[in-house]
Formats: structure tokens, sequence, C-alpha cells
């Protein structure tokens, strides 16, 4: 079955040490204390059972042998027969990442459909650098979205990181817009984490209608995780419903069963398995179930959210197969419902 | 075996279509987007796997051929044959929520004994419906509570959909209560929302000494779901712990693990399993396990929480033995504890 | 596989009636109510299963006949045979619990190497029990703590029992310390509570450089389960970070998936399965699954977290087995993985 991956990042195409692999492989950003290997954990076994065989070796071969392996065969080779293998038919991918291979060659390499998710966070920052007077600041966000999502298949926010999801669902006023960015402005007007207007960013997408991903629960340390609770949304969740936008909440995990929930009873809300299954290693079938338990299967999405490693791609396709066969073994409608969350449903919600 | 509901509501006779029967189905107070259907999900699998051999079609059947079925035995018929088939020895019914069948003609299409639960907001507003004074309020309160749970096997608070579980956990003084109700009637008095007059419901409740329901974890939008996780009682437990009166948990999932906790170290503290079976479709069994992980097995009640459809007293009784069948089939014990858990434990809890 | 048990406590070596063994299984600190066994629960089973047979009975055999055959035995014989039975290399006991049989005699009954695990809260109330002015409290402490520490394997906070995870992650001054303190010994100077010197206790650690273990998640009913949410010291954890101490998160359940995070993403911290194996009888092995989700292999540990009974060393050492073994049965590497979360990674966070 080809996958529609509705979130994924740059990858790098640079020749890795074990170290640097291995650190890319997780969601750490500093090395592990001696005695213990980030490959050493459910992602490298995932990486380990799915990679190996397309880089010629047997399956769960050792990691110092994959890692030859993809040397011999060159970052570059290795990177395309993994995206290749991941059966992909479309990338949407979140281009607020920097990395060496990405947008359409990125999708090219993986002989796949393309389209873009603008990262609103981004767009500010671009805004605050090129010069841009407080009182200015919300037409021309405004007008840079606009510009930055003419193709675009949904925009993201990075909320979570910035100041967590406990926000005042309120539409910021555009007196308050202007305060805060003078403030912004007036420091570095570098990583913007002011709360004001990371909720003005948010309404401006509502405002522009495209389907609005927002990262939730885990994924670096960047973030405080009980501040990602996805459940902390409802108050926003219930202003912005009027608007029908669709609100695909990513990860989710460990408080899927919670965004089960508002999947469940606010109908322009999605759950996003991404990055959960390529993390969770042998124990992905467990966890997808649970994404099942609540939400209507017209709500659930399939994305891999891999960055870095053209491994993530794969890893998180085939585990995400692998889980969802075991899962529906023996349910009426199995192949429907797989197509739908698989694809159909990105389809319906993305206009792909 | 037959089970004893110990919470459960009124059902709607009317005759339904696809788009009304899918929202009863569901916790969702709202139609799905297009694309969505709400029958597509996990209780939606469940109702056609239940219910469909008891309308004499085959189970899984498609929805659409079930509710044509369904349609042509006519609501009436086909609500009598599912109440029957859920195999119940006694149904405790929330009467605050309204509908078409409800109280002992609900029991008796069951084929089954009745009791009254009764809900303390319900009766506060009726009270203030009547007219009353502020300072009146407590004593004419606590007289209707007692008048209309002369018969009852318990009572019921939805204080998690109205002001949220962490609250004050003192006895609010007869003065703040008098001040409580002055501001609420002074307005229109309709839902009560506010936090001293609902812990005065509570410990009213207390005084009187029935069983006392409490709806926590997941539900319909209405509640904020981080404050309806059980665990923020704590200190309302402990504070009417001396009494001795058994506070029953419903639902509690996504929170069921802590609630599982707060059973194992409070004496009087009991979990129900009410509504999640119903909405977790194929995967309730392995929900039903965890709340086995903590509780004393004294300790853990059924319900369905039914309400609307006559197929969620079916599917909720159905998804119970199966699952706890399936969790119990190594267990030493095992037809002990399912008795205990399906209907001893209620008989001796609620006293019938 | 010998285990090395990482965090355990002392037994009783009375003859306990039902009653009070009963109470000792679990983490409840009054009896239950009518009708309510606590042996009739998770923990109760694992006794059974694992227990009996070491005291000549058939696994399952009933509580009756086991608390029978143990008080034919006698609570010492019994004792020593559960402790042998749970093939333990070593034994970190925390020394901060009262009881019958602890320190180097438990170790030498359990056949199995000895170090001390040294309590903060116990050292700062025995300073303060000996008399000490506002002013010396924190050179007192530090030199208690130091003397006290000199051949111990770890310390340990029971912060969450005494003001929650959710503290202050700052260093606090010498001068809020000599405040609080004044204003502790200035009360009673009993149970620490203030989170100011219950901070400036984990400082101290931090300076000494042993491994730091943490009560976190469900314990008995003196702690608020929502600020056990180990979740809830990431900024502690960054703020330490520096230092490279280890920080050992105990339990976790049922935050353990937050757990797992923490110590994917932070490099000095691990996670202990301790007391959840024990209390989720036959669920362990779902449980224990769970903690494999996200944290790399090395850094997982094992502990029984057992106190008051033998039996609890013996069900907290089998219940671990059995789960792993089932956890791994089909991975690569399963056997050293094994061997590393059992002991191995332990002797290199403790240095044993």
């Amino acid at each position: 079955m080809l996958l529609l991956d509705a979130h994924c990042h740059a990858i790098t195409t640079e020749e890795l040490d074990a170290d640097a692999f291995g650190l890319w492989s997780t969601e750490a950003s500093v090395p592990p204390p001696p005695g213990v290997s980030y490959l050493d954990g459910p992602a490298g076994l995932a990486i380990r059972r799915w990679c190996a065989p397309v880089l010629d070796l047997p399956a769960h071969a050792p990691a110092e042998e994959y890692l030859a392996r993809r040397a011999e065969l060159g970052a570059v080779e290795a990177s395309r027969r993994l995206l290749r293998a991941a059966g992909l038919a479309e990338l949407l991918v979140d281009t607020g990442l920097p990395g060496g291979l990405t947008g359409p060659a990125l999708a090219e390499a993986a002989v796949a459909r393309y389209a873009e998710v603008v990262r609103l966070e981004t767009v500010a920052e671009r805004v605050a650098a090129a010069g841009v007077s407080a009182g200015n600041f919300a037409p021309a966000f405004d007008a840079a979205l606009a510009e930055a999502t003419g193709e675009a298949a949904a925009v993201k926010s990075i909320l979570a990181y910035r100041c967590g999801l406990d926000i005042d669902p309120r539409r910021p006023s555009r007196r308050e817009v202007t305060e805060a960015a003078g403030q912004w402005l007036g420091a570095n007007a570098k990583r913007l984490a002011d709360a004001v207007l990371l909720r003005h960013l948010l309404w401006s997408a509502v405002d522009l209608g495209l389907p609005i991903q927002l990262h939730t629960g885990f994924g670096d340390r960047d973030l405080s995780l009980p501040r990602s609770d996805p459940s902390l949304l409802q108050p926003w969740l219930a202003a912005v419903e009027p608007s029908g936008v669709p609100i695909v909440l990513l990860h989710c995990y460990p408080y899927h069963r919670q965004a089960g929930w508002l999947a469940h009873v606010y109908p322009n809300v999605y759950l996003d398995v991404g990055l959960t299954l390529t993390h969770t290693g042998p124990r992905a079938a467990a966890v997808l179930a649970e994404y099942f338990e609540l939400a209507p299967f017209g709500k659930i999405l399939y994305s891999s959210d891999a960055y870095g490693l053209a491994e993530l791609y794969l890893v998180g396709a085939e585990q995400f197969r692998w889980s969802l066969s075991a899962l529906l073994q023996d349910w009426p409608d199995a192949e429907r419902v797989a197509r739908a969350v698989g694809a159909d449903n990105a389809r319906r919600v993305y206009r792909r």
C-alpha cells in the first residue's frame, strides 16, 4: 500500500559516523553517557529490522554492520534506496527545518508527489529578520503567510515548543499584537516564543483556511511535556470550530488517548500517528492500537515525521504497515480502513 | 452471567435516520465533517458485532443493513430485543437525563429489577426552579434530596462537567452556601456551575450516606478533560473517608490507571468501567485489563452508561463479558472474580 | 539470571495475621471495607503464583492455605526461603524505613552483596533532632550526608511525598536555606516538607555526586499523584544535567511513558521499574513493555522496592523475569538486553 506521508522533513546526505547516526536516530540533542548507546533502543531495533534488508543485509544485522554497509554504499545511494523502499505516494514536507535534501528533490528521490507544509513560526521569524515595524508586523505576517502558502497543503505550528498548549483561546487584538511585536522586535527577534504573537499566527492560519498541523506530545527536550498534552487545547479547539478548518494533532504520545477523545468530540480535529511509531520500536503495534480506541477511523492519519535520516522514512512507513495490519487482522472492512488511514483520509483533509 | 448495570440512562424509542443514530452512538454533540462517519469507528464496529445477530443479521453486517433492519422492526421492537438480550439482573438508572423510555418501564423492557440513581445537580436545579430564597437553599436542597432518594440506590454528581474535579475539599460553610445561592438564584439559576454550591451538594450527599457516583474522565465535550482526572479528587476523598460513604469513580478513561490507584489506597473508593468499553470497540479487552492493574477485585464494578440507544445496553454488556473472559482466562478463581465484578460487588456497595 | 535489586527496604519478621499480611501486601495504609480483601487483587495473585511453591505449596494455592503454611514455618524461616529464592546478586537497601531485618543482615539472608541507599530526608531529620541552629543547618546537613554516604551506592529523595515534583529548579541560596531552616526548626522539625530545604537536600546530593534515586508516580496515599508525574521534573533535570550525576526515576507508573521520554532525551536520567511489577499482578508483562517504548535499553534498571514482606522480594524478581522474557522473546540480542536491565546497567550506574 502506497502511503501519503503527511508530515515529514529534510534529510542529511552527509556521511555520518556511528555517534552522529545514533544521535539522529533519536529525539535526543546531546550524546548518551558512557555505556549507553542510542542505537541500542527501540528505534535502533526498528532500523535494523526494516532498513538492513534494503542495504542487502539480513534483517536485524548488528548496528556496526549496518553502518559499515551504509558507508560503503555512500549516504546518497543508501538514502535513495531507503526513500524508494518506503513506498510513498506523496510527501507533505515541513520546510521549517533545514537539511541537505528537502522539498521537491526529496520527493523526487522518494519517487513521490510533493507538497509543502509551511511552518508558521518560520514565516514570522523571516518577516522579523527582513525588518518590519511593530505596527506593520500583523499585516506583513499575513501577507508573507499568504505568499508562502500559495501551493502549500497545510501550515504547521510548533506552539508546544515555544509556550505550551495551555493558551488563551482568544484571537489577540491588533493592539495586543502590535505591543507584543514591539517587544519581540525590540529584543533580538530571533526565536519567537511570545504567546500573543504565537496565537496571532494561529488565528491568521485559521483565516487562511488551510489545515493546521500542531505538534503535540513528545519531541525533543525543548518542550515541556506536561504542557504539550493536546487536551490543553480544548478551549482553542472550541473557538476555532466554527471556521471548519481541520486541526491535525501530530504525534500526541503519551497523550494519544486524550487526542483520540478530541478527535471523537470535535468535528474538525484529526489524529496523526507520526513520530510515535518510529521511536517505539517493537512496541509500535501495541501503541498504534491505542490511537484507534476513540477516534472515528476517518480522523486518523499517517505520517512519519522523518527528519535527518532517510532511514526514518522507511521505518515510519514499515512500522505503520506492520502495526496496522496486526491491528486490523480480524476486523471487518480492514482493507478499506487501512487505505483510509494510510492515504485516503489525508487526501480528503489536505485536498490532494 | 446476568449483570447488574449500576449506571445507565433513558433511551429514545423514536425512529432514527442514519445521521441521528450515528450521533447517538458517540459522545459527540455535532455531526461529523464530510467524509467521516461516526459509525465507521470503534463503537460502530461494536454495534455491528453484538447487535446485528439480535436483529437476525449476521455479526458485522454493514451499518446500512443494520439500520434498515432496525427500521423494519421498528425502534420499539428493536430496542426491546436489544435490552432483553443484554442479560441484566438489575438497572440502576440515572434519571437526570431525559428520554423516551426510562425508570421502571425501561427496567421492565430489559426484564430486570430497577432502582434509581438521583443526580444531585438535577435536584438542586429543580429546587431553584420551584422558587427558593438564598438563605433557604441549603435546607430546601437537603429536604428535596432526602425526598428524592427515599428509594434510591445511589446519588450521582456531574461536578466534572460543571467546575472540574480540582475542588476545595472542605465542606462550605452555611454562609458561603447562602452567598453562592444568592448569586446563582439572582442570575438565571438554570445550569448549576458554581463550585461552592456543587461542593455543598456533594457534602449533603455524604451526610445522606448513599453511595456517590462521580463522572470522571472522558464524556462529551462540555467537560475539560485535564480537569476530569480523578486523581485531582485526592484531597476530597481523604476528607470524606471518615464517613465511610462509598465513592464510585465512573468511566475514568484515559485516567483509569490513576483511578485504579485511588481504589487501591482509599478504602471507600470504587472503580466503574462504564462508558469506556462501549466506545473503545475492538480495544475494549485491552483497556479493561488496565482497570485490573492496581484495584482490589472487590472494588471494580460494571455499568454500561448506556444512553439514548438500546444498542448501548447490549454493547456495554457484551463488550464487558467478552473482555473480562479474555482477561481472566488463565487466572485462578476466574469465575468468582467475574461474578464479583459483574454483579456481586455492586450488590454489596449499593445494598441491592 | 541473578538480579541486582537496586532499591529495596527492610522486612518484618513478626508473625502476621491475615489482615496484617494483606495490608503489608499493598500500598494502602488502612484496612479495606467489609467485603473487600487486599489479597484478592493483583499483588495477592502474584504472591500466590510465585511464593506458594517456595513454601512447598502448589502455585496459586489459596491465600488462607498460604498464610497457614507461612505460620507453620514461622515468619523467619519463610522469609529466609523467599529471600534466597529471589536470586539476587546484590541489594541496594534504602535504610530510611524501619524494619525487623534490614541492612547487611537482610542481604546476608538473601545470600547477596549489600550496599546502602541513604535517604536524604532522614539525614536532615536526624540533623534537626540532634539540635542545630538555622544558620548551621546547611553545613551540618552536608557534613552528615557526607558521613552517612561514605560507603553508600546512592542517595534517595522522597520529595514527591513531601512537596511534589513541580519544584523551583534553582539551587536555593544559603540565605533562603537558613530562613527555611529557621522556620522548620522553630516548629517541631519532625517531618521535613519545606520545599526550599528539600531542594537544598537535592542540590547537596548533586554536589556529592552519587546517583540520586527519586520516588515518582504511585506509592501510598501520602503523595499527590498528579504532582508525582516525573515530567514535572524537567526544569530541574535540565539544571542538574551539567553535573553528570545519574538521576534514577523510581516506579513512575502511571507516568512511566513520560519517564521513558525523560530517559530518552536527558542523558543522565534513568528509569527504574520497581514497585510497579509487584503491584500489577498478571498485568506486569503488559506494563513492563511500556517502559521499553522510548528509553534506550542502557537506561532501564531493575528494583523490587520490596518493603515489609519477604514475599515482595521474590514477587518483584519473578514478575520481572517472567515479564522481561515475555517481552524479549522475539528480539535480537535478547539475552544481552536482559542482563543489562537485570544487573549490568545498575552495576555501571551505581559503580558496583
